[in-house]
């Protein structure tokens, strides 16, 4: 048994940076947040960063050297060998800067960075819902549809560190175009757009009275049709069950590749839990096979918001030989 | 540097065992194959294993305990941690009989009984045209479309052991029922008998001049269709073309999601070559996403019916903790 220490992660966001002082066993002792300000450029964000890190060190009595190693995430392509940032939508102007190293160099510990979906993955598996398994999926899900796989007991990142793209599996080699350039991707499916747009189809050739036809068009969201399935609403369980279905249908398919002991659901939209989650496990029961269907557990996440945050942060210790 | 010795590698199918002399690195000394007669029971094939093992031991001059493990490999579903057959359609009186026990105790070896696509990819990898790589895909195409999964350099095998079934990735929700009860699987599109019914098709609605025309039907199979677009026909070379979109469209999902390093293609139909591996290739690079699709190389498999075999033997070995 590791004795307990405090360590902290880094979650590199496009409009935020998370910084959390995290326990070694996963739990979070305290969490604080500074504006990303991506255009101001890596260097910037650096100094802000320490100064956040040494406030946070201060209010808690933790040394840097007691950290044993310090964990980051970012969304977008890297670099995982060399804690590069690669490809990041929103953070042009960081590629390949060396943050982890500067941020470690200047802490005196080990630096890692890995991409956030697969620190969300790892942090769930660690410390989450997916605790006690070898081999899990773990889907987040929101505007884009992301994933992470940790299997045989490790983080898979795959040969260039892309893997877990599930958002972008074709569901339909004629559907709809993706803004990845493939054709029907789940992500085309269940994205929070797509889920808009269904609710909207839906409420035009649906008779049926809704509490969504008084709403104004930009305010039918996720979240506002969750609340209103949850309060009856026909039209609004059914958009649900239509995506739980296509979530299902790749979840089917991810089942009878990868035989998961579980699967971990999280992101914005699966708030929408058992209303989403219920067509998804039905849908996968009837389309996989019949052994790894009945062995893949589909759960909801359990960390929320911290679980790359925390997953970053068990990641370093891991990959620094501490934990 | 292991020192080089010979080990035995059993393949056991519905109509055939075969068991080689296999060297520690791969190559095969000698195969041999006897009848499996599935409805004589497994005692009865133990007897007649031994056997053809004693005289292969003779022949070669090979002691038992030199040999280091008994590697066996077997289709359906195999629990690979008791090596015991739970679920083969072609060796119903054979589940849970605990053939790869008494074979070892027989020899005084250790031996282990794997997945035959399981063992396959295992012996591309190890030796074949996976050789070198972290993270592989290996599809068997033939009347049933399999797979196996070598990711993070390890034998990938799910949380009960059924991971690796590509055949069974929907394409298409709303698409064809396939034996399995999904709808839209890739087998039902590139198994053996769905090119054949794609070539009969083509020759229904295309008029033009086709040398499979003057075939009788029974004659029209993948092997033929090959000849045949080698030979110029042009209907044949269409029906290989739309079968190899159908597994690049597969392909592509599987390549987002796992970004491997090699893809390898066995089983007969893959004899087709580059009739079915350019169009395969091409839509992997126009749907997958760039870095993940840039990454995977799509070949042949190179040890072909040995793989299994060879895959066998080798992942005892590993599993003896001898390799």
């Amino acid at each position: 048994m590791t004795q307990a220490f405090r360590t902290i992660g880094i979650d590199i966001g496009g409009t935020a940076i998370k910084i959390a002082v995290v326990w070694n066993d996963g739990r979070v002792v305290e969490s604080r947040q500074i504006p990303t300000q991506a255009d101001a450029g890596p260097e910037a964000a650096q100094a802000r960063i320490l100064a956040c890190i040494a406030a946070l060190q201060q209010a808690h009595g933790l040394e840097s050297a007691a950290m044993r190693a310090l964990g980051m995430d970012s969304a977008g392509i890297i670099d995982s060998t060399h804690n590069l940032v690669l490809d990041a939508p929103n953070l042009r102007s960081w590629q390949r800067y060396p943050l982890a190293a500067r941020l470690g160099a200047a802490l005196g510990v080990p630096a890692f960075l890995e991409n956030d979906v697969n620190a969300m993955a790892y942090g769930e598996w660690h410390c989450g819902a997916g605790r006690g398994v070898r081999d899990l999926l773990c889907l987040t899900l929101g505007t884009g549809v992301g994933g992470g796989l940790v299997l045989n007991g490790e983080l898979y990142r795959g040969a260039s560190g892309a893997a877990g793209e599930v958002g972008h599996m074709s569901l339909d080699r004629n559907g709809p175009r993706c803004a990845c350039g493939n054709f029907g991707c789940l992500e085309r499916y269940v994205g929070a757009q797509y889920i808009v747009a269904r609710a909207q189809a839906m409420l035009e050739r649906d008779p049926r009275s809704s509490s969504l036809r008084d709403m104004a068009a930009n305010l039918i969201t996720p979240l506002a049709l969750t609340e209103a399935a949850a309060a009856g609403d026909g039209i609004a369980a059914a958009v649900w069950e239509e995506t739980g279905i296509w979530l299902g249908v790749a979840l089917a398919s991810l089942v009878n590749v990868l035989n998961p002991e579980r699967v971990v659901i999280g992101g914005g939209v699966a708030q929408a839990g058992e209303l989403l989650l219920a067509p998804a496990r039905r849908t996968i029961l009837e389309r996989a096979m019949a052994l790894p269907a009945a062995r893949a557990e589909v759960v909801t996440a359990a960390l929320g918001n911290d679980a790359a945050v925390v997953g970053a942060a068990m990641l370093a210790l891991a990959r620094a030989g501490v934990a």
